[in-house]
């Protein structure tokens, strides 16, 4: 498996989880501290750390400790490589549908042919 | 939990697969049968139809079969809600960077204000 795979398997776990998904929509308006961070998550503050860690291991979250303050930031890059790899996707679907419609719109419909034959 | 969080926690968890990611990346281009999708994984034929199962669950997959043959097409909704999600921190994450450049541009940096005063 490449790194970039596992990269994305590692991401898309961490947002596999409702609270973790709260905590990046908190991170990208800003960072936070811990504490801040768990305020209004109905956990302890060990289960957030726990997230935290989901989160900093998968490379969509890093922070940094000032004496016995720990705050956090999102890391932007890994949501993007998440976010284009699902719109490559939606590309590929894309090209497919204008494919269908080209032939569509190449061809009479068959009921079309059935009445001139 | 709402019944579109758990829609993305299915979602996510089931993309967080390299197998899986391989098979969505296969059906975008087209529906297909499950042993033409087995045909480049290097696996068996019921560990091909678990990771089937689970993007089924997910809602990014559906199937059906005629006679022998079941065929698998792609869900593009879901696929879709996951990438918004994506976007939609990205869009935070810009316009908090977007309020940072202002808040830059409006202030004179503090060492030019150090050597004014």
């Amino acid at each position: 498996m490449t790194k970039y795979s596992e990269s994305l398997d590692r991401a898309f776990h961490a947002l596999a989880d409702e609270t973790r998904r709260a905590i990046v929509a908190r991170l990208v308006r800003g960072p936070a501290t811990v504490s801040r961070l768990a305020e209004p998550l109905d956990m302890s503050l060990p289960a957030v750390m726990q997230h935290l860690h989901v989160l900093e291991s998968a490379g969509l979250v890093t922070s940094e400790k000032t004496g016995r303050v720990r705050t956090c930031q999102i890391e932007p890059r890994t949501l993007r490589a998440a976010e284009e790899w699902l719109a490559g996707q939606r590309t590929s679907w894309e090209q497919r549908l204008d494919r269908l419609d080209d032939l569509l719109t190449q061809r009479p419909p068959a009921d079309q042919e059935g009445t001139t034959s």
